[in-house]
């Protein structure tokens, strides 16, 4: 197979200055642009040559472990199939829930999970203010078991959604708006509507809406971020966001207007997250085990999500977007009004008219995850890929 | 190795016209009898492979997915040897148990857990009526993310047992009596009894039965049916039985004695299986999670159960079989009396003369299932087979 | 690479009359100094190659099942990075937990998840008296298995920690020990201290202190076992560590004076172990699950384990040993003062000091774990390990 668009890919690789080698992957603005480009880039080639049937192998052996302090069956899948694509085993560390480690705990058993593994990808998402520290005081054990010989190589931590960001998400999204508007160079002055949407469940996560509010102005997305008075993200997050879009040349807005939002939008994200005061309030709550604590702030936070179950993606609301067809996106599951529940983040005729392109973005999310582990743990990641694309052997022998 | 029976084997596998390539296999009767002889042609070879020490793998990488909607030892690790032998990492779903799902659910996850995977099996026979219905709507979802280029490939869905039938486990048990009577050829006429034994436990499926009703006499077996007045099975697959024993040379008789059925018998079956009309009953109550329901109707199967405890397979029983020596074969586990309950299906001087044998007859599965992902998966699997078999490696480097 | 320490190794392996071809692990002191040698001169090969990004790789594909009748996160990894690390893939039988199964049940089980299997690791430790007879029950049906032809190999079994001896530990704490001192010949003479500690919880296993006992005296090490009076260890590994000591050239004695065994020590395991007659007392009622007694047993045995809660590894204790500086050894997880818990088996200054020294000494498991396999499944396993030396193949292509 010689394959031009992937020829292409890897020359354009060849001339971004981005080196992630042994280092680790928890927030996309700890990262340049050409790195997060070539992230991007791998992804596509990795996918590209799997469609191809080609084979990704480059470990022989080695582990891949996940750490899932929540349920997640869509990412421990994709976590999955990453790791297995390049031929890494998934060995799953499973915690006890909802149990907030440090110290001596978090050394050894980052150590002792370590021996042979060659990247560890965490998903710690419920703790606002928990998750990335946990993962740096993670990373930093590994680092120290490195140095002081314990382990022959360090391990890659891979942030599969944090408190703050989640990356693998993002940049599974810009891989679909990628393939939507011919290009990452088109995405420039585009407007990208990131709504909050009514749930009638609580205490989702911020890290989406972050997430995306802290990739897509990098990228020259003109990018509005709406929602109800009160349901605020990390202040900053929003002023990092404000940050980049002035240094990438997008722009960042937020507004407290979901109609007026869409007007003219190109693409809209619409879906619930729990305000970061209430985010807050939890994980004290959590630390205390405070149980009937926990049930009078979901009862609170349910009666406010409730004043705004009009803050619903419905076809009244996409006619208003640009030419009445603007992409839909979502990290899913999404909440379908009379499908998943009785009302939610989006009718069910909206969210049937993008079923198939939410898979779609979705599914580049286990090649994005591979891409990581590839850039992060081969040592000549771009003479490996090259090798791969010129002279790879098949997936089935 | 030069392998002559393989060699036999292969030439045999050649001469049917057969081709299960990017199919699924839900149920033996929607098959050929060409791809049923296929299937435990391949699986004898591929366990000839094995027992000689060669590797049978064909998946640098790629995942096997499965999904046990009911507990389970024997097949579960038969479905991780299966993917393991031939290169396929396992990768189980968790689904919160005894949940019946439907509709986006199952067309998202079916998506959202095959990117990479070449196999997805499941078990789901706890339901009458819905089973088979979730893999056909998984396979629907598979076959749509396919057509729609979120999937490169077409991952195979395996029955690993439903309400309806159990085709892993009747192919194995036919490779058993192909070994113990020197050929499928040599079946024909042979009186074989699947007969209802006792059991202290309620609501054991009827897969097992029907499966075989629905699949031995297409061999030319002489196949009788015996269980106590209303321990029905469910009457699309009678009727099947007796269409398909008319069709392939077979009988199919249905009787309520067992120890006439014993008489001449060359091969019994003796298991535990709920009546239809109370595994019907069973689902109704499961939907409504009505747990009163359900406790009234085991106690009034389980004394209905208790008028039939002499419904046990024992010396005496087995003396009235051709030459006293007919083979008895059992899916595992079986309730002996004695050993795992009080009274069983079969007594243990019984079982443990014939205990190595029911071993032997479930050493077959894990090749049955590695031959349906390889026949269903692997693009010419003929001429992969014969490589193997001419110039196969080494399991041990 | 031509690694000349792995080389001398390799011819240091060859001049030992080993062989541990097609047979299990399940206490060290069934196997002779030669075997034991041949055992740790593998790990450190492997560990070597490792350590250099080779590849280990010797099975194409293969299982290793691992069941573990007591919670464990360092010996699962341990085991899952072997297995991993030679090609195999792990696959957890997860047994009901604290059942004790016994005849058909055993047997059948072993036959089940054996079709495709190299090793099965066994952690079995909770109920003394229980797990090595589980485990020889295990073995003597994989046995049968392979004689009757159902199993085309025979699979060893590796004891992860039984209720007797915990192998894999103490052939860690050796290799660390070789390290430690420039080589095992190094160790004859020297004063080992394994002393009972206080720990908040109750019923930790005998398998560690007992094992260590059943093994250092044999590599010439002076042996010191202290505890509290009543804290006694089985008396038939007693009178073993005694025979071999006398036979090994190394000493044994036991002692109930923490401070006066600590003098001159060159190596201390402070750690806490229920005593002999309580785990007795427990297995009883652990069978009769009489959930009350068990209440009473655990707070009876823990207003005991506070009498002596001055059992505690601290600087004091440690300026008594050689030059005040002996190594500090542990299993872990250590019961630290202040950090796991309030009062426990070492302070928090001891274990600081010493805590990369623990790391490294957990470090060696995967490697011992491994070699186990590889001893035990491959054929020619000393030409495969001269050809891995020679000329293996890198771990990342």
């Amino acid at each position: 197979m010689k394959d031009i668009s992937l020829d292409a890919k890897l020359r354009e690789l060849a001339a971004l200055e981005a080196d992630l080698h042994n280092r680790d992957f928890l927030l996309t603005w700890e990262h340049t642009p050409a790195e997060l480009r070539s992230i991007l880039l791998t992804a596509q080639c990795l996918r590209g040559l799997h469609d191809a049937g080609r084979s990704l192998r480059v470990f022989d052996t080695g582990l891949a472990v996940s750490i899932f302090r929540d349920q997640s069956t869509r990412t421990r899948f994709s976590f999955a199939s990453a790791a297995n694509a390049l031929g890494l085993a998934l060995s799953d560390l499973d915690e006890t829930k909802s149990q907030i480690a440090h110290g001596e705990t978090v050394r050894e058993t980052a150590i002792m999970i370590s021996f042979l593994a060659e990247a560890v990808g965490i998903r710690d998402d419920i703790y606002l203010g928990e998750g990335d520290r946990y993962m740096r005081e993670f990373a930093a054990a590994l680092q120290e078991g490195y140095e002081q010989g314990m382990l022959s190589r360090r391990p890659a931590v891979i942030n599969l959604q944090s408190d703050l960001d989640h990356p693998t998400q993002t940049l599974a999204d810009l891989l679909h708006l990628d393939r939507r508007f011919g290009g990452l160079d088109k995405l420039g002055g585009r407007k990208f509507v990131i709504s909050w949407a009514y749930s009638p469940s609580y205490g989702k996560p911020l890290s989406v809406p972050q997430g995306l509010i802290g990739i897509l102005p990098r990228f020259g997305m003109d990018v509005t971020l709406v929602h109800p008075e009160g349901y605020d993200l990390l202040p900053e997050v929003i002023e990092l966001a404000a940050r980049q879009a002035a240094a990438g040349g997008g722009a960042f807005h937020v507004s407290h207007d979901m109609a007026e939002a869409f007007d003219g939008a190109e693409v809209v994200y619409p879906k619930s997250w729990a305000p970061m005061q209430v985010a807050r309030r939890r994980t004290e709550l959590l630390r205390k085990a405070d149980q009937a604590g926990l049930k009078a702030l979901e009862k609170e936070c349910l009666d406010e999500n409730a004043r705004h179950a009009s803050w619903q993606c419905d076809e009244a609301l996409m006619k208003r977007t640009a030419a009445g067809s603007a992409l839909y996106m979502h990290c899913l599951p999404a909440d379908i009004s009379g499908v998943s529940c009785e009302k939610g983040e989006v009718s069910k005729d909206v969210f049937e008219r993008y079923r198939i392109e939410t898979y779609r973005e979705a599914a580049w999310k286990p090649f994005v995850i591979a891409a990581l582990i590839f850039l992060t743990r081969v040592p000549d990641a771009q003479a490996t890929l090259r090798r791969m694309v010129d002279s790879g052997t098949p997936r089935i022998r």
